[in-house]
């Protein structure tokens, strides 16, 4: 099955990586950053180009670009002989509507940095296509790709893009936060790691509201002050800290 | 070494159970919950007590209580002939003063839930001594519990707990609130875990601020607008969701 990929960021980057690694022929990789084209193409032994009009004729054409662009590359693309897909889990199934007839969507949950390996084994694959053909398709090379693989609707695939925001985009966050604080302090984030990991492991078994532990919680108004009060000069931090500590004690109320 | 505890919760449950399995002898928990006291005492093949004024002699006395009882338990304890500790993060070295003469903090930098193990040797135990003998002694016993004993000083010892409360209380929150959202569109938070184990794994290499990702650091207007709309029920979470995109907008600004 040869496949094409519309894209070079890091999504891209590692499906691209996942199919060729499960043995599909990747054709081209197609990115308007040339660079970025070529740097992929050289990783998964395929051809690259920066317009979408060269494409070779393909059985399945990935599009994995930043929502925004979604639209417009489809545009482009219209009437092209393959099975098209898009990876995002923001974007609804029917922006494929009226420019193709095999179109579905392949969104890995996972956060992606093109240097950071994923084991791509675990990734959820979350599809969706247009009919049950399609849908069988992208099953049976989703399997080859991930041993997670989920049916999941366009409503339900926006809540859990949502979902996922909160639960690794801010929480990676508030790592970049406490790493701030402990930089002023000439202090090591590495002193944190063991607490993350701890913190990743409890959840992996128990109820995170359950797991809460801290001042917000406790209701410990004299530390929540104290914190406050070392983080006089960082106006922003100290509205962050009162507004998070105000939402962990309504959902403990 | 005869050892006796001052508390029963989270930390204390933890610590006590550390120094038992490390060969110390744990002579007598005290907490004015007698239920949580005699559960532990159990445990570590101790007495219980519920008034301090009962207290055997020991060598070291350990109070793990909330910050807020910390003066008042030690106003009980004055005179006493033993080297005393706390084991806070928040409260500073200068608490004991004028009521001992060896003291000083055994702060273990880690989220404690009485139901889940953690293994103490990786634990941070950030150690400060009102002088080089009491800080010889608490390094001594420190290294038969965990293999990272750190001296720290309150100053610093204050900046890592705020830094733990970003990088760990308001983290699993986020995970509480996600999985709240998947719950109420009917989705498993099982779902999340490998995105959670991942963000995990890339920050014990990376800089989190290097390994940002989503829809706030792409400045992806569409989709956080997409989002909001999505919490539009939930005004505190669209608060939140807006409050903590403008925060990495501005990290990355």
């Amino acid at each position: 099955m040869n496949v094409s990929f519309i894209g070079s960021g890091n999504v891209a980057t590692h499906l691209a990586m996942a199919f060729y690694q499960a043995g599909f022929n990747i054709e081209q990789i197609c990115s308007h950053t040339e660079e970025n084209a070529k740097t992929l193409a050289s990783q998964v032994g395929a051809g690259f180009l920066t317009k979408v009009g060269a494409l070779k004729p393909v059985d399945l054409v990935v599009v994995s670009v930043k929502d925004d662009a979604i639209a417009l590359v489809l545009r482009q693309l219209k009437g092209i002989q393959a099975t098209i897909v898009h990876t995002s889990g923001a974007t609804p199934l029917n922006v494929f509507n009226g420019f193709f007839e095999s179109y579905g969507v392949l969104y890995p949950l996972q956060t992606f940095s093109k240097s950071v390996n994923v084991d791509f084994k675990k990734v959820p694959l979350c599809i969706e296509a247009v009919n049950d053909k399609v849908l069988n398709l992208l099953i049976t090379i989703g399997k080859t790709l991930s041993n997670n693989v989920r049916h999941v609707s366009s409503e339900d695939r926006k809540q859990l893009h949502l979902a996922a925001v909160f639960a690794c985009n801010f929480t990676n966050h508030m790592y970049a936060v406490g790493k701030e604080i402990l930089e002023k302090a000439n202090l090591s984030f590495d002193l944190l790691i063991p607490l993350i990991e701890q913190s990743t492991e409890k959840i992996k078994q128990y109820d995170p509201k359950q797991m809460q532990t801290g001042p917000a919680v406790r209701g410990d108004q004299k530390i929540m002050k104290a914190h406050m009060e070392l983080l006089k000069d960082r106006e922003d931090l100290k509205e962050m800290y009162d507004f998070l500590s105000k939402s962990i004690k309504k959902m403990h109320s």
